[in-house]
């Protein structure tokens, strides 16, 4: 498939990825720290993307970080950077080498000055990697198995572990005090909650220790004395020693595509970061909206970070990104100028090896003259072989990043 | 339910309906007619809305309409209007009524001057309604059932129906020559595709004698001689007398939602006048919008027309009005001063006795307070008693007019 469309969104699609590495995030982040006076600099990344965040870290500051840890998932680190230990850690469960590790850090981030600074690097998988329980290991497994087994939903379970944490619900950036913690927390998450992004170590806790007694009440659940006692301790509602910036989300995933098509001749208009509606809905709402800008003079980039849902109904082979581009096939055919590509961030869309993929108005009827039913194959979560077929598919191999999915829709006048 | 979103609603839709009124759409249409110079004019009136867009054609030209017809659906007459004479036919399918009153308005328009203008009035059931076939109406039958058994689709079938016509595929304008035609056709259908409302009478045929023959040819189909010669015998492709508006659509349904919109303070955009995924999906669709834009300075109106799916899995009782404003009531829970609604234009919405429905950031907890899930009644279909607990409905009663659905999303700053 070749034409200026698709060649705009490789365009975009390169801009938007390059933004949401961990290297480029961390990068753009640290433009805002000051490493200047002088006290030490004291490094801790934790999270799958730690590695490649420390190493870009590192590659900025240099010699001016003091020391450093890294807390990893096993066989996510990599080389040994200078003044940095590397540690590896349980995932999605914390185990003994979390806990270890952890300590470390702690003990690294005790005893700093009011001139020390922190760097602590956040990315995804934080909560589980990165934990130092006030009760033993097994016991709060066994406090986790209860809330679980009584049906308590996800914040009524990180209520409760907060309390029982030392490094949670910002109870981390306590421990650095009186030291500065400047946060960059690389967000996997919708919305960028920033309380749930590694269990927030660095950020105050919006809920009380009321609700958690509350919530061991409703469900009745079996705590020790200990527990009990922690669970009234109230944890941090203020960190007047934080300074966070969220970096390389789909938020920012969006803001390159747009800077991306605005460079291109487009107007941009970035219509949603935290799309989750059903994938080949998605793409028949976008052509509904590509339908309606045909007369328009102006070229547009409609653009949307998130990430759809495909619900499997069929045994075909396919992803979320390309049952979006499949559907709006169907709903833009004919349209001039007009293509809807999407792509996972992480470069991979459901089992399949490419990383999304690209339809246009032509593509409906190439489909057809390949003796393909478009609908039947997307009944049938078949969208993979239809998109190759007609050469649509996007192929960027592993990014390195994974930061939601980027839509977009493209006419061009 | 009070507050300045529902007022605003309120205002919106009122100002939408009116816009999609009959009476009003031919009153702008006439705008544009110039019913001066020494000619007659004959008005003809075709359809379900034919009494109601006479009714106002009457009403605004008066003495200067020489004569005219009203071609309408059995019931849906009114009042003797001076000069029309007032004809009821059969629908969905034509029946001997339909084949006299089109013969009535074919011989009013023959034998007219250059100098004479036909004011068209075309609505939607004028396919059944205005018909006077080229061959019987038994073989005609016939030719429609051999083509619906064969599984053709509803080109194919207009391509054949429209050769065996004297008023379809532009064959009425034709009729009209030398005298001038102006079309005011109140759409519809979603893209407003004239020649297929009511047939097109005055619109220009793009099918050819050729893909007619082709048809034949594929489904075997058993003609007569006389009906395969009509097959060959060519439509008009350009009709140099015609003039057409098209008014009342859902296109004007948006413009005017979006007009009152902006009165209200609000930036508005109409997003698409062809919606047309499913329900429940464009609610989180627009809940995901919703959510991008709680940070802005601006009051947003997002505005959207079409006709959603709702895909019935449970025995509940709604609409895919209801649905959209029940599914972006999860996706905007806690947002505040947000607000989604959608009617249907005609003041029903599904099987039920509301138009649609309203849902605001508060709707969620509302509805947990009445101890409702709000996803299992989705799941089942019964979004109406759901929104019935929270005063979320929208009644309008009948309103006289059908132009598809209006769904806004409104955030106000």
């Amino acid at each position: 498939m070749a034409g200026s469309l698709w060649e705009d969104a490789r365009t975009i699609i390169g801009a938007a990825l390059k933004a949401a590495q961990p290297h480029e995030a961390v990068r753009k982040a640290l433009a805002d720290f000051d490493a200047g006076g002088g006290g030490r600099v004291i490094l801790a990344a934790i999270g799958k993307a730690a590695y490649a965040m420390a190493e870009a870290a590192v590659g900025i500051l240099g010699s001016r970080i003091s020391r450093g840890i890294i807390i990893t998932k096993y066989g996510h680190g990599g080389e040994a950077l200078p003044g940095i230990v590397l540690r590896e850690s349980g995932h999605p469960m914390p185990d003994e080498n979390t806990i270890r590790a952890t300590e470390e850090a702690l003990a690294m981030v005790r005893g700093l000055a009011p001139q020390d600074k922190v760097l602590l690097l956040v990315s995804g998988g934080g909560s589980s990697l990165f934990e130092s329980p006030r009760v033993p290991l097994p016991e709060l497994r066994d406090i986790t198995r209860q809330l679980l087994e009584s049906g308590a939903d996800i914040v009524e379970l990180n209520t409760l572990r907060k309390r029982l944490s030392n490094v949670k619900g910002g109870r981390f950036a306590l421990a650095c005090q009186p030291a500065r913690v400047f946060a960059v927390v690389l967000s996997d998450i919708i919305g960028d909650p920033l309380d749930m992004i590694a269990s927030g170590p660095a950020y105050p806790d919006s809920s009380t220790s009321r609700q958690a007694m509350d919530i061991a009440r409703k469900y009745e659940l079996k705590l020790s004395d200990k527990a009990l006692k922690l669970l009234s301790e109230e944890t941090p509602k203020e960190l007047g020693n934080v300074e966070t910036r969220v970096t390389g989300s789909v938020t920012q995933l969006c803001a390159a595509a747009s800077k991306a098509a605005e460079s291109l001749g487009y107007a941009p208009q970035v219509l949603t970061s935290s799309l989750d509606c059903v994938a080949r809905e998605a793409g028949a709402f976008l052509a509904a909206i590509a339908r309606e800008h045909q007369e328009g003079l102006l070229s547009r980039a409609f653009i949307l970070g998130g990430e759809t849902v495909v619900k499997v109904t069929g045994r075909g082979m396919g992803g979320r990104n390309q049952e979006i581009a499949l559907a709006a096939a169907s709903g833009i055919r004919g349209l001039k100028d007009t293509a809807v590509f999407s792509v996972g961030s992480d470069g991979t869309d459901g089992p399949t090896d490419a990383a999304g993929a690209y339809c246009d108005g032509e593509s409906a009827d190439r489909l057809i003259s390949q003796g393909i039913d478009l609908q039947e194959f997307l009944n049938d979560n078949n969208a993979y072989p239809a998109l190759k077929a007609i050469g649509g598919l996007i192929m960027t191999g592993p990014t390195g990043t994974n930061v939601n999915d980027l839509t977009v829709l493209l006419i061009r006048r």
